[in-house]
């Protein structure tokens, strides 16, 4: 068994509530994967030393030693500067400055290289997902935030330093409403399913007739993303406001990317894009009435991200991609 | 005389009005240069034949041979293909699938490159100008239109498809104004000279009182770029509030930009960048504390260019860069 054949990586996704850990092989299957704790609000060492012990398990109670090990990606939230592996920020799991590929390295012995989770998920579509193919994509994730990653040419594109790629902090909507960035009426400020809920809400405030009433059990604070969505499928008016206004924005925002980028594909991934075609249709007919060039130019397809809660483990061991470790 | 030492390049700015091209040596030095007029109403195929043969009289006008020329780089408006150097679709000069780089070879028998004027300024500016040494850049030029174009680790970033990198055509504004793309409110709609000109149009047609009515001699049509920012200068009111609005409008732009692509520095061609210092500083102070991730990430500079009208020149010999054309 031994041989290039049993070569395999692994791919964190490392997360404000649990950290997943896969093992992959080459063409990115996953083979095997766990899930821990992530516990954030502990020293940072004392959760790298709880990922690497929890991977060298994964490892060995798979039947594979370190030395069957190509590598590791990881994805976190947050800047990250994927030149040093060093997250530089993270608001979502407290962190600042913290070398996190150095550190981890230090419990597998194998290269390791880091980067923001969007843009993981991003390459793990690219490399066996929704824009398997193809050379230039724009992926959203449209979670807590909106989050990003364009793929050029194959290839992750971080941007000139760190802190480069946020997609979701362009400017979109004029209703005045306050980015958690600071800025004013960027599109995560419309379009994240914090937006989407943050509005729900209030329209089901202002209308207590309205069927989001009913949805979220006439308890506001229980109202989620799918809720307008189901609203608008069954007819309700407030529903269909919502829920139009959001793709608006959305669809917005992906016009904005495609006339900057020009790609092959747009995946949208995160909890909203479960919607489907509900959501991506009418996007896609807005960038064909709106992008730059018309029919001259090419409008790229939107469609929903295919790996799932997978993609950031698929994506972080994709970062091992174009290194060379693969063929070492 | 002969050798590697003669070896130059031909750089041409095509133009609506006028067409300029210019003899360049590695360093893009502007050896020399000429300018013939466009007649853009023509039949294509004469305006490729005068530039052909304007070219050729160039190069032996200063004692050049065709054989001492290694390559033409052209600049054109429009959407063009720089794979197949073909113009997609310019409305500046009214071509439709016009094989400008392959027409233009039959002239001058060495390699064309062509593509958008924006962009070659772009790369002008990184390769002798404003942005030299730098390996991240943002363009944006400041006339008709708002055009740009993306400098990632030294080489043009063109898109995916053809009709990419149109930095202009992001959604900025929210007063309801059409761009010439066909969609609502891009930043070309409020951050183009012809956009300040419009502004200052219904301003002084509103405020007869305004210094801005005294500058254009009482006669709305001979109201230029220029002027808001004198009437500001003088303490007008109305070209206070027109200036600190065109600013405003820009610096979200570009932050815009930096949030996805994070470069080294921002260059501002065009006209309006004549305003030097008043036009970059409020951007560069908007930018500290308008970009994503704050004092954590990296704020570029925002410059004006440097390489003034003969930008086009410039950068479209700058095409022959990486083509291994001067190594050959």
């Amino acid at each position: 068994m031994a041989g290039i054949q049993r070569k395999v990586a692994i791919g964190i996704d490392l997360g404000g509530t649990a950290v997943k850990i896969g093992i992959l092989n080459r063409a990115y299957d996953l083979l095997a994967w766990t899930s821990i704790p992530t516990r954030a609000a502990r020293p940072c060492a004392e959760v790298v030393a709880d990922i690497g012990q929890a991977a060298k398990a994964l490892l060995r109670d798979n039947g594979y030693t370190c030395a069957d090990c190509i590598g590791v990606g990881i994805g976190s939230p947050g800047t990250v500067d994927s030149q040093s592996g060093i997250v530089l920020y993270s608001n979502n799991i407290r962190w600042e400055q913290v070398p996190l590929a150095a550190m981890l390295n230090k419990y597998i012995p194998v290269p390791v290289f880091a980067s923001n989770d969007a843009n993981c998920a991003a390459l793990g579509e690219v490399l066996k997902g929704a824009a398997a193919g193809c050379k230039n994509a724009v992926f959203l994730t449209l979670g807590t935030g909106v989050g990003g990653g364009i793929v050029i040419d194959g290839k992750l594109f971080e941007g000139g330093h760190a802190g480069g790629v946020e997609p979701g902090h362009i400017r979109i909507g004029s209703e005045g409403r306050r980015c958690t960035c600071g800025r004013m009426d960027c599109l995560e400020a419309y379009a994240s399913a914090t937006a989407l809920i943050r509005d729900a809400k209030e329209m089901a405030a202002q209308h207590p007739a309205s069927l989001l009433w009913e949805l979220c059990g006439r308890q506001l604070e229980q109202m989620d993303a799918k809720m307008p969505f189901d609203a608008a499928q069954a007819g309700d008016a407030c529903g269909k406001k919502l829920t139009a206004r959001y793709i608006g924005y959305l669809a917005d925002g992906i016009t904005d990317l495609v006339n900057i980028f020009r790609p092959d594909i747009v995946v949208l991934g995160g909890g909203v894009c479960a919607q489907g075609e509900t959501l991506t249709e009418p996007i896609n007919r807005y960038l064909r009435e709106n992008c730059f060039g018309g029919p001259v130019a090419h409008i790229p397809r939107v469609v929903v991200a295919k790996n799932g809660n997978h993609a950031g483990m698929i994506g972080a061991a994709g970062l091992l991609d174009g290194h060379g470790v693969w063929d070492a």
